[in-house]
């Protein structure tokens, strides 16, 4: 298997578009990445979406996509592991060049999710969730992780303040962030006094609905100069696995299983621990999200991810930045495209051109991408070079 | 890149399977496989499937059915492209293998049709096709398959029993295929007195809505002794190509491109050409359709496909024989399944194992998926070891 590097990297900004088609969000994306890593041809790409047949009626995105980029009749390859989509289609293009089958190769993601009313995303966003153990009985995203929060809070004493912690360090990170979707500062009182959605999860506990897309150009690392001309990143590690997709099949609802199985198997891969990383990117799609989840990835112990964010450990100039994008709260969260969004905000601050929230003397950097309540995760692994 | 063998495979029958839920149809393909492949664990798994969103309101197939397996963790992959959905996964079980990444993958598909009615049906498969340039419309499958027909007719004089001859052919072999949904034979008298669907496309003209799955177990060629139990074939070539996705942005409507780019790159990678073939498997979602696609693959020539089935060339015991299985016509098209049933077929066959439909001598076999109107589509090579 080769090395593999990111060299080019493209997004615009996220929120309610609906001034653009779906596939016009996704070229503007695909186009930035192109041009940002100067490559004259792209071999093959992969597009993650979750849900282009709930959201907008299009299914066939690799084809559509193929056909839109203009490039001839390359593979274009679409796959789907509900909110894992972007990560999932960035591993694949990783394997495609690592093993030699391509070399240049677009990975993406993108999800248009405003078309439809409320309710409609709602029941699409359902469909990441058991439809016939969980759904049918009219549990919404929300409400898992609610009963995900309120288990965490019970085991290990999370505090409703610790929640709105990470909304506030992610908002405050999002501020200075042109792309993201809702760019203010919020407080946690703010936080606390928002509408309840399912206790404890208020509106500011939730990431927004969004549409959006982002890209990334994949090549052999000793291919870099002959294929392009953007500055590279290398891809250390790439790692995917899977849990019980039904919250009731789990052993502890407190513990993201998957995302702790991705991050062993990349940090062998790598060479490092989570005391080696000077940021990462990981999937808050609710608060308890980023808290189980650095818990997960090693960054805080099991049980005292509740105080990371709070005591500044986490946030922009702390020992482990989460999130410098604003994360899926502030950045946004349009959900086939988060992915490889965080890929983009990696590649970005390990160049260091991150402007105002720059991390630094970034050298090694994880992005950690969830679909559903965490059945499936995938980690990835990037260094500077 | 590795050699790769296909060293199981599984399919139930396939119909109306209201009595079996989404998940249970593909775990029993799932389990038959690695029951016949005689492997002890599966190291990742590959699921195509068109619309879960649509048809059944469930995403994130690949953690759902990893989880269904029980076979751990592993990483479980949803990919999609349209009634190519199957061929596609195949292929990324292919790369996953030929690339090192994995030693034993699951490759499969699963689509579950006839739990919505056929206006929801409809409507799912029309996002194979452009949603906002031709869907937009009115314009259904049939309809678009239709107007390639007409031109085919137009440009070569391809005449309406022409069309009829593939659908009796189909229904013949389907007839000896105990997993066919349809295993009738039919007299071109009645395909041409059937319920018209789309002039000049009758009901007996078009493939079947289907609930049914499909699985392979994939392995490097050099372990398939250590691993497992089953008879190997060899998978010569894997290639995938698209096209454009709106039929009025071709330059011939009455050519299949990508199939024919597909089939081209198949061929060199397999060091042989069309007259080397003992059989085909291929995407005849409608009669036009097989025409179309023997003449991109080079068993008829351009514009001479239309009477290959009624003068025997195709069938059993002809020179080429197409579609042994009775193909999407007899035996369904539970689209996301198809490209891996395509698989299955040809093992069996590559085996000797396909009782009254064996094709005699049969060494070289291809299958060729398609997506939406040929779009994209996924052309792979078998050699008998």
């Amino acid at each position: 298997m080769r090395d593999v590097a990111v060299l080019g990297v493209g997004m615009g900004k996220w929120g309610e578009l609906w001034e653009k088609s779906h596939r016009k969000v996704w070229t503007e994306a695909a186009l930035a990445a192109i041009e940002d890593a100067g490559v004259e041809r792209v071999d093959a790409l992969y597009v993650g979406c979750m849900s282009g047949g709930l959201f907008v009626g299009q299914e066939h995105l690799g084809a559509l996509l193929a056909d839109e980029l203009g490039m001839g009749p390359i593979p274009g390859t679409r796959v789907e592991s509900a909110c894992a989509s972007g990560g999932l289609a960035f591993r694949q293009a990783v394997l495609a060049v690592a093993s030699g089958a391509h070399d240049v190769v677009l990975a993406s993601g993108v999800e248009k999710m405003t078309d439809v009313d409320g309710n409609a995303a709602t029941y699409a966003l359902s469909t990441a969730a058991d439809q016939e153990y969980e759904c049918f009985h009219g549990i919404t995203f929300p409400g898992l992780y609610a009963m995900m929060a309120r288990v965490h809070m019970h085991q290990y004493g999370t505090t409703r303040r610790e929640l709105a912690e990470v909304a506030v360090k992610n908002h405050a990170h999002g501020a200075l962030n042109p792309r993201a979707q809702f760019p203010m500062t919020v407080t946690a009182e703010q936080v606390e006094g928002a509408a309840m959605v399912a206790d404890p999860l208020r509106l500011l506990d939730c990431s927004p609905i969004t549409d959006g897309a982002a890209a990334a150009i994949v090549v052999p690392l000793d291919k870099v100069k002959e294929l392009g001309k953007g500055t590279p990143v290398r891809v250390a590690a790439s790692a995917h696995a899977t849990d019980s997709i039904a919250l009731h099949d789990r052993k502890d609802l407190a513990w993201l299983a998957s995302t702790h199985r991705a991050a062993e198997l990349a940090y062998e891969a790598a060479g490092i621990g989570p005391g080696d990383l000077s940021f990462c990117e990981v999937h808050d799609c609710f608060t308890i999200s980023e808290i189980m989840v650095i818990e997960a990835l090693g960054i805080a112990e099991r049980g005292k991810g509740g105080a990371a964010a709070g005591s500044g450990m986490t946030a922009l100039g702390g020992r482990t930045p989460v999130n410098p994008s604003g994360g899926l709260k502030s950045k946004g969260h349009a959900v086939g495209a988060t992915g490889v969004a965080q890929v983009v905000e990696i590649t970005e601050q390990l160049r260091g051109a991150s402007g105002p929230r720059q991390v630094d003397g970034a050298h090694w950097a994880l992005a950690q991408n969830m679909g559903g309540t965490g059945a499936s995760s995938v980690v990835h692994v990037f260094e500077r070079i």
